[in-house]
Order: C-alpha cells, then sequence, then structure tokens
C-alpha cells in the first residue's frame, strides 16, 4: 500500500511566511504552491502590476520567474504584522539581491494574508509592489534586519 | 458644557472601505483620517512605491494629494473579501477617473487591512500599486462592478 502525502502542518503565519521565503530561495514551485490555500478565493499580486486570481495563475506565473531566475535571494525587514487568531497579516520590506553582483539589490514593499484551517496557517494572498526609496534603517546592518533566505 | 465629539461608529470593513472612497471624492482629510485604526501600527502604501507608517506620515502625504487634486474619482470592482470577526482583508481594482476627460483612466490594485476595536472597524493598511494591465470584465459594465463613489 502506498502512503498517503503527509500533511503539511505550518502551525503559525511566520511559518509560512519563512516557509514561502525558503521556496523561492530553492525555486520550489510545488513547495511555494502548497503554503496557499485550497478552496478559497487566492489573490497574488507581483512588482509587475498583474493581478493573478487563483492557483493556476499564480502557479504559472511562478513557473516561468524560476524558470527566469533560478536563484532569488531575498531578505525581509521592518515587519510590521495583525494577527485575529483566524486571520493574520504581514506587510514587509523584501530586499532582493542578485546571487552574482551583491551590490546590485532592489526593494519591494509585500503585504501578505494569511488564514488558519484544518492544517494550520495558509496564504490567502500576497501583494508585492516596487518601493520607491530605501526605506529608513533598512540597509543599515540594524539587528531589526532578519535574514530569512540567507542560510 | 461642550459637547463630547461624536464617536464615529463603523459597523462593518465595507462601511470603512466605502468611507474611506467619499472621503477621498470629497477631499477629506479629516473624514480620511478618522478612519484609521488608533493606538496600533498603521501603514499606506500609495502607487508612488513610498512606504509610509504612521498617522503623521500618512496624514501628510494625503494633504498635498487633495492640494493636488482637488476632485479624486475612484470605482472600485472584483473585490476579494476576507473576514474572521476581528480583522478583515478587501482585495480590489480601483479605477481612477479624470473629472476633466472620462476617458482618462488608470487601474490601481488595492489591499485594505481592517481591526474590529471599540468603535467598530478601522483601518489597519492600505497597499495600493499600479495595475499592470485592465483585469479581465472591469471596463465593460457588468454589474460586478459597483461604482461606490460615484453618486
Amino acid at each position: 500500500m502506498k502512503a498517503p502525502p503527509a500533511r503539511l502542518i505550518l502551525a503559525s503565519p511566520e511559518d509560512v511566511e519563512a516557509a514561502f521565503y525558503e521556496a523561492i530561495a530553492r525555486g520550489d514551485l510545488e513547495g511555494l504552491m502548497a503554503l496557499w490555500a485550497e478552496d478559497e478565493e487566492i489573490v497574488c499580486v507581483l512588482p509587475d502590476g498583474r493581478r493573478l486570481a487563483g492557483a493556476t495563475a499564480i502557479r504559472e506565473r511562478w513557473r516561468a520567474l524560476f524558470a527566469a531566475n533560478p536563484r532569488i535571494v531575498v531578505r525581509v525587514s521592518l515587519p510590521v504584522r495583525w494577527n485575529s487568531g483566524l486571520l493574520a497579516v504581514h506587510h514587509v520590506v523584501e530586499t532582493f539581491h542578485s546571487p552574482d553582483d551583491p551590490e546590485a539589490k532592489s526593494h519591494v514593499l509585500a503585504t501578505k494574508v494569511f488564514q488558519r484551517g484544518a492544517d494550520g496557517w495558509r496564504l490567502l494572498a500576497h501583494h508585492a509592489s516596487a518601493a520607491a526609496e530605501l526605506p529608513d534603517g533598512d540597509d543599515d546592518g540594524a539587528p531589526r534586519v532578519s535574514r530569512r533566505v540567507l542560510h
């Protein structure tokens, strides 16, 4: 008998967020898609400004992104978090680094929405857009800058 | 004796959202600022990509916007809503119209985060960014397009 697939239990929105950036760092499409809520309307906006609604559109976009950029290194800073126990929202600054040029980087503002269900927390929405300028203190190496993917 | 100021009670996230666009249509800075949560970290991102944290920064930005654009006409469509009773999130497409040229318009994607407190619902975050293209069905006059401000 074939064992059923293991259920992925994510105990907190923070776990989903960490797994999100780890999947991006690995270029792991299945790992990334497993983080989204099923049976819910889900939405993803990336800095190109396209509105992706539903798992199929989201999967195709990330598949193309990973094919074009096998290594995406993201650092997360300035988190603002709200959590009601069933729904949670994180707003962060994402700093994208080029693996080939550590000095080359771009900043993105991201709002993530999480929902708690039978298997713990999952992603409902990810809204990311280009940041106009470096937020204060984002680039001074202060300890509040958490390196979630560079490990 | 001077009467205390009336408390603004907002019974639902939808009420806050409607009041938000009505305040924008009126260029009403005080009306807009009254919709934000007090005693909470609040964040506002407009399509210029700047990250505004806290009521002072948000107020100054909208004061400048209203001074430059006394009439801002916004239509809202394609809403996606999540509500846990204490926290709620709405993701919408905003269509900005020029009062002087009905054909001139731009599309913005917006994620709003709401929190329920002692006086009902208030805004915690507004993340808006330019949309790359017209979402399917947004401009065909279909009934799902709700005209929240043009009245």
